[in-house]
C-alpha cells in the first residue's frame, strides 16, 4: 500500500510570495509524486472557527483554490478537495469527539496560549472569549487525517502537537472497536524557506507586510520598491545576508543566477537598481501563473469543477470509511 | 405555521414501566397532535458518549423503537427517526461550535457535577474521566433542536439549563449570520407520573430495580412479587400512599378502579393476592402490546422500515435546512 500524504490548506487570507515559497511550492512539488496517494484539501471547517464574514471565507476560498492550481497542484494524481464538501468528516468528528479525554484538549498549546493572554490580561475569565471551535479543533483535524488513513502529515513545527493528539485519539478508538485507523506521523521539514516581507519581519498576514502572489504588474513593482533596505549609497559594497530583497531574490532563482547577483553586491549595486532587476526577475517567472490565476478568478465555475472532481474521489474513501466506523461503534441497519 | 415539538429518546437500557409512563406514554398521545409538528428520534448520536458496546447499543435501539412502535406511536403524523440517519446533524454540530463559548459548556450541571466528583475523591485532575463527548453534548442537543426548528421541548426539569443553552447558542449565530433558527423553549409538564421501583426507589436503570415493559408472563408475575411492601399482615388495613403497588397500579387505571382498590386496602387485603391483582390486571392492559413488541423484535426489518420512512420525511427539513444554514457561514459553490 503507497504512502498517505495529507495537506490541510488554511482558505483565509489572500496567497503571498511567503506562503508560496514555504508551503505552495513543495506540496505542488509532492503532488506530482506518484509512489505517494496524496490529499490536499481547503480547510474551509476550520476557517469558521475564527471568521464568521461569509463573503470574505467564499472570496478567500477561491483565491486560495486558485492560486494553489494556477501554480501547478497535479490535481490528476492529488485529491484536491474542499473539506465542507466531505459531509463524512463532522459525522467522524462526533465519533471521535465521544473518544477524546477533555484533559487531552486542555493541554493543547493554542488553547493554552488564550488562556495564558486572558490571565495577563487580568480579564477575571480564563476561558474569555475562547469559543468551543477553537477549543476543540484538534478533534476535526485528527477526523481529516484519521478519514484519509493518512502516514504523513507535512507540518510546522508548531502543528506537532496536533498530529500527536490525532495519535492518541485514533490508538484509544483502535483499542476500543478494533484497528480501524491508521496512526499519523508529523512529517517536518527543516529545509523550507521562509522569506521576510516588506518591514524586514517574517512575511506574514498578521504583521500586514506580505507581497501577494498574483498582484498586476503595477501594484507588484510599488510593493517591491516599498521593501526596507539600509542605507549604504550607490557604489557602496553591499552584504547579501539579512537583505529581504536578496533573500526573495534568492527563493527563486538557480546557483548561477544568485553567484551573479551576489558579485553584484560586492560591487555595490544601488538598492533602487537591485528592486527594479527584482521586480523584473518576479515578474517574468510570475506573468504566465498570473494569467492561468487571472482566468480562473474570472471563470470561478472552472475552479469548481476541480473541487467537484476532487471532492468525488476524496468520497470514494470517506464513504466506505465511514460507514465502516459506523458499523465498529455500533450504527448498522437493523434486520 | 404549526408549532414544532421535538423529543430525544434515549436509546440506552430496555424500556420499563416508569419510561413507559413518564414518557413513553404522554409522548405517544402527543405523536396523535394534528395541531402540532412532531419530531421524536432515537439519540444514538448520544448514546456513543457513554455507551461503547456496539453490540448493546443495536439491541438496545431496536428495543426502545419496537417499544414505541408498539405501543402506539403515530409515525404516519408524527415524524419518528434515528438521529444517526441524519447526516446534517453533526455537520450542523460542527457549525454551532464555532459559536458557542467554551464559557458556556463549563457551567453545564452535567459537567460540573462529573468536576465535583473528581473533586471530592481527590483524583488530582477536576476532568479525570470526562471525555469531549460528555462536555459538549448540549451543543449536539442544540443542533437537534434547532435543525427542526422546534419551539417547545418537552423536558424534565434537569433538562431545562440545556434548553437555555441551545437558545443562547441559536441567538449567537442568528445575531451574526442572520435570522435562521428558532429559539427554542422547554416544555415542563409536572403532571407526568414518576414510578417506583422493586425496592420502593425511583424505578431508574441506574437503580437495577425496574420493571421491563415487554416481559414474558411468568417474569411479569415473578418480578412483580419481588416489590418491596411493608410487614402488614392480611386483614389489617393498609395505607395507599407509599405503597409501590398501588402507585403502580394507579398509573394504569381509572378512577373508579382506584377507588375501589382504595377500599380492598383498607379492608386490609393481603400482599400476596394484591400482588397477583396486579400481575393480572397489568399483563391484561400490556399483552395485546407484548405481542406486537415481539412481532417488531423477531422483524426487525419492520423497524428499520419506519425509521427509514421517518428519516426520509426528516431529512425533507434537514437538507435543504443545512443547506440554508451552510449559505450563511460562507460554504456555497464557486461561480
Amino acid at each position: 500500500m503507497k504512502e498517505t500524504v495529507l495537506t490541510g490548506i488554511q482558505t483565509s487570507g489572500t496567497p503571498h510570495l511567503g506562503n508560496y515559497v514555504g508551503a505552495i511550492r513543495p506540496a505542488i512539488e509532492a503532488s506530482r509524486r506518484t509512489d505517494a496517494r496524496s490529499f490536499y484539501f481547503l480547510a474551509d471547517y476550520h476557517s469558521i472557527i475564527s471568521s464568521h464574514d461569509p463573503a470574505r471565507l467564499r472570496q478567500s476560498s477561491m483565491e486560495v483554490a486558485a492560486a494553489w492550481l494556477a501554480m501547478g497542484l497535479d490535481t490528476d494524481n492529488a485529491v484536491f478537495y474542499r473539506q465542507s464538501d466531505i459531509p463524512e468528516i463532522p459525522e467522524l468528528t462526533w465519533v471521535l469527539t465521544c473518544m477524546t479525554a477533555k484533559g487531552l484538549m486542555n493541554r493543547a498549546h493554542s488553547y493554552k496560549a488564550k488562556v495564558q493572554v486572558n490571565e495577563e490580561n487580568r480579564t477575571g475569565d480564563p476561558d474569555k472569549g475562547i469559543t468551543m471551535g477553537l477549543f476543540s479543533y484538534p478533534i476535526l483535524m485528527a477526523a481529516d487525517i484519521l478519514m484519509f488513513k493518512a502516514h504523513k502529515i507535512p507540518v510546522g513545527k508548531d502543528q506537532i502537537q496536533h498530529i500527536e493528539m490525532a495519535r492518541d485519539i485514533a490508538a484509544r478508538f483502535n483499542h476500543h472497536y478494533g484497528d480501524h485507523f491508521v496512526l499519523p506521523e508529523a512529517m517536518i521539514d527543516d529545509s523550507v524557506a521562509v522569506l521576510s516581507g516588506l518591514d524586514g519581519r517574517k512575511m506574514s498576514k498578521s504583521y500586514n507586510n506580505t507581497i501577494p502572489l498574483f498582484l498586476p504588474e503595477k501594484k507588484l513593482r510599488k510593493l517591491i520598491m516599498k521593501i526596507k533596505t539600509n542605507s549604504l549609497e550607490p557604489g557602496e559594497p553591499k552584504a547579501t545576508e539579512g537583505c529581504t530583497l536578496f533573500e526573495i531574490f534568492r527563493a527563486f532563482a538557480t546557483e548561477a543566477e544568485v553567484a551573479d547577483v551576489k558579485k553584484r553586491y560586492e560591487a555595490g549595486i544601488a538598492w533602487g537598481e537591485m528592486k527594479q532587476f527584482l521586480f523584473e526577475y518576479l515578474n517574468e517567472i510570475l506573468s504566465p501563473f498570473r494569467d492561468t490565476y487571472d482566468r480562473l478568478i474570472a471563470n470561478p465555475g472552472d475552479i469548481e469543477a476541480e473541487l467537484i472532481k476532487g471532492r468525488d474521489r476524496a468520497r470514494e474513501f470517506s464513504v466506505p470509511f465511514l460507514k465502516e466506523i459506523r458499523e465498529a461503534v455500533g450504527f448498522t441497519p437493523l434486520g
